[in-house]
């Protein structure tokens, strides 16, 4: 058995280990075109901002590394050309000797992973412009940045890469104008959320242009100039095309296999291209999306690994399956993690789905020990079923524990009614008793169980005063402290019971709160004595950010 | 509907909370013997090493604070001195006055809690001998070391509580000598993953005796003396009991409810007791155990306060239900934190139940990400059906999070099988792309599907070098750093495929890496060449711990 894999990172690395552990005795070959195999993609922004120190830490293994330990033979710098899926065999070329020969495969794997998007804007080809997706583009922009001296640098595009460079370049002292042609950066949370995030950047002094794309690119005397959508120039010494990634499919469209329809390799879940001797797997291939059963491109390294021990179980006639992608995905960006698992809001909005969504807040451990810092979580659900639809977290801490939490109830098909339950570790450095995913469980349930009735801040900004009336019931140190919510009636939770005279019979009462725990007290009481009202979820925490977020 | 709710701590608090907001007309009276009611039981030890400097914070809502804002009857320092089911009424005594009354309620909900277990040890009532379970209790410590000027402490019992003050009184500077009768602290975890944890706390200067038992205490001119079941004895300012709970179920007994094997009161899923009116949650009952179906005492909080919650439900006619405990539960210890789910192989083995295990060990974060330091896991499961009976993991970082994600899988009946399909939040900051979690799961869906064999430790203690042979695979700079296994043959992985010949055909192969990962590969060639082989799981790593708790 002669295995061939294109592409020796994260997925083709993985499966080819995996396959030497299954099977002693077939032939392994690996050609990577690049210079490295098997290095921490993820790691690059990191050693760009000096928080990685060592180039060398970013290489896990080498070719040899791979023929010693699992008799791999891996050839780096070896392009194929051209896959001959009847003659199984594909076309190589050597880069450094620039000989063409032909490699012949019993099973082929395609992990040929995605390309930066460079659109055809003027000047993108000027030295100076890059994009950041291996070890060479990595060095380039650090001899770069050595070299001229770079004290701005212009990051085109809000997603991991341009975030994670951003805080890389801002940490090493440079400044930084960050554009984003959407209206939120970090596409896989929904705008509200985001705003958290919009502002931890502005805090750390950077430029952020939100509805801003990058029209013209112009060398000058003293470096570089950036024409931007809104009409503004600006000098800058870098640009960092960090718009997306397409899937490198090339090859495969070439030879025949069939792609869907977001340009990405078409498989089953056995990794299986339209040929079954091909394989395909990572970047370059679309798996179904758990939520809506739908073919997806998911640019991540976790399931690219996955994906690459599955394709070698089945190429070695082994029956394993990929189970679907959630994108459970984290990023750091300076003191704030903003994490997401599922579908967004804005997906399900556009595929027309039913759902229904809660906010809480809370702190990331108990609240009165040391460093507790607090957390927003957004749960998405469906009120019918209760199926757990996507969750959305961020905080300085513990943003990573909240998603993985929720990610692992949303594969093993938990209901939101279920997360109450949840038992999960508890002692005071690490939790609350309730922690805030049980919580959001809780407030999830009473919805489902028409034990609350919730509002959100979008009806709050529309609301009809004719015919609603908000009720604001914090304290009047907390308004002075956080705000006040506009056109609101102020009645501190404790006195309300002895102020019901005062609200209006004829109207709908939203009831507002700082996070919306302490109005769900407030929406019962006032059931219980006849009115018709709402809570707001999430309280002014959430509908300050959503304001932020229609403002930006 | 009158409810009346004995204790006001954590359980009875969340029942009384909850069910005014289930019910607005329903009476509520919170009887609660000490003086505080919602107090953060949990945070004691922390204000008494001054990491929570305030002791108000401990302090989570006052009897003014449940009137005002749910219009609730709390009555602190109002001891229950009988139930009487008959006649639907208690017998309360106002210690404040001496006056005794008699309360009628329509539903009972007993929130008694545990009381420390004070073993009749000649002297345990000397002044300076103190247990830990209240806000009084905290503040008699806090005096006494104030007075006394203590500076040393002995602790008796090495379970949450005694760890807890361990670490707490080491960091305010007083010398601590924990003693443990049993072989290990932290009984929910096996010793060989307590291990770390004897050497954590003897590295913070504490002095840790185990299969130590207290005596005697006696008091002297400077102070106190305790003499140990070891012979010795030791001159102390201090003595904490923390041996353990015993569920405070006096007062249901003495009314006729039943209580179970283990002196805990008996409830249904309801949080029902005997008496169908009289409902009982928290430290005092006993609830399923999610492995063993068996009832068991589970002193948390986590669970205590859902409970409350379900009380409150089930009180007011909604149905509600209990789940079943895992004993989800975690411990900082100095810079370690220890926690766990599901069974111990401890209790396995004393049910004889069917279990076969996995030691793995990595990173908390990108290996090569600073600050990324070891976690160790052990997972416990079912090696027919791969459910996941029990999990423990100790490390610096992040061990809280693997044990959430384990208790979730656990609680929703996913399979060690599905733990390699987990899609976690993954970046350089939080993770790496195959969280710990997942690479437990592989090795437990090798293990499962005979694509690898494992040997333990214990093995390799008792290894018979006439039929087996240990071949420790490491590099010698591996052997130099960490020590080396005893009588082992040394064959560096990249070259043990042309060193197969000096390897025996006549006997079992053991292949010993440092943790368990390069192990598989080589058993995977020596299988794939006719020998007879298992990889020792976990490796040296594991193999140093299992030696290390047999030695204490």
């Amino acid at each position: 058995m002669k295995i061939v894999i294109v592409g020796g990172v994260a997925g083709g690395a993985s499966a080819a280990a995996r396959a030497r552990r299954l099977s002693e005795d077939a032939d392994i070959v690996v050609l990577e075109r690049g210079e490295y195999v098997s290095f921490a993609n993820c790691g690059l922004p990191y050693h760009i901002g000096g928080t990685i120190p060592l180039r060398q830490s970013l290489i896990l293994k080498t070719p040899q590394e791979f023929k010693a330990r699992f008799n791999i033979d891996v050839r780096v710098r070896h392009e194929v050309m051209s896959v001959e899926p009847a003659q199984k065999t594909v076309t190589v070329k050597n880069l450094a000797t620039g000989e063409i020969y032909t490699e012949t495969w019993d099973r082929l794997l395609l992990s040929t992973g995605a390309a930066p998007v460079i659109p055809p804007i003027p000047g993108v080809a000027e030295p100076g412009v890059f994009s950041l997706r291996s070890i060479s583009d990595m060095d380039a922009i650090l001899a770069w940045i050595a070299e001229r001296s770079v004290s701005h640098a212009t990051l085109v595009g809000g997603g991991f890469i341009g975030l994670e460079v951003m805080e890389a370049l801002t940490e090493r002292g440079i400044r930084v104008t960050l554009l984003e042609m959407g209206e939120q950066v970090m596409a896989p949370v929904d705008p509200e959320m985001a705003s958290a995030l919009h502002q931890e950047i502005r805090e750390h002094g950077v430029d952020l242009r939100l509805k801003t794309a990058l029209k013209q690119v112009s060398r000058t005397a003293d470096g570089l100039s950036v024409e931007l959508s809104s009409g503004d120039a600006l000098r800058t010494d870098m640009v960092l095309m960090a718009i997306g990634v397409k899937p490198e499919s090339r090859l495969a469209v070439e030879a025949g296999i069939v792609s869907g329809k977001r340009g990405g390799i078409q498989v089953n879940a056995n990794m299986q291209t339209s040929f079954p001797d091909i394989y395909a797997v990572g970047d370059a291939v679309e798996t179904p999306d758990l939520v809506f059963g739908e073919p997806a491109l998911l640019p991540l390294a976790g399931p690219a690994n996955r994906q690459g021990r599955i394709a070698a179980d089945n190429m070695l006639d082994r029956h394993s399956q990929y189970r679907g992608s959630q994108g459970t995905a984290i990023c750091k960006v300076f003191s704030l993690s903003i994490g997401s698992c599922g579908a967004s809001e804005k997906q399900l909005k556009a595929h027309g789905a039913r759902y229904e969504k809660v906010y809480v807040h809370g702190a990331d451990r108990a609240s009165y020990y040391p460093g507790a810092t607090m957390m927003s979580l957004k749960l998405l659900f469906d009120p019918i079923s209760g199926a757990i639809l996507g969750a959305q977290c961020s905080g300085k801490n513990g943003v990573d524990k909240r998603i993985d939490v929720l990610a692992v109830a949303q594969r093993a098909g938990l209901s939101v009614t279920d997360l109450e339950h949840l038992e999960l570790t508890y002692a005071p450095p690490f939790n609350s008793a309730r922690d805030l995913v049980n919580q959001a469980g809780m407030v999830a349930s009473n919805v489902i169980n028409g034990d609350t009735a919730i509002c959100h801040a979008g009806e709050i900004v529309t609301m009809d005063t004719e015919r609603q009336c908000l009720v604001d019931i914090r304290s009047p140190g907390e308004l002075a402290q956080f705000g006040e919510y506009p056109n609101a009636l102020a009645i501190p939770v404790d006195e309300l019971r002895s102020h019901l005279d005062s609200l209006p019979r004829d109207k709908e009462i939203l009831i507002g709160c700082q996070s919306g725990l302490r109005g769900h007290v407030v929406l019962r009481i006032l059931q219980a004595h006849g009115f018709r009202a709402r809570n707001l979820s999430g309280g002014y925490k959430t509908w300050r950010a959503v304001v932020q977020a229609m403002n930006v």
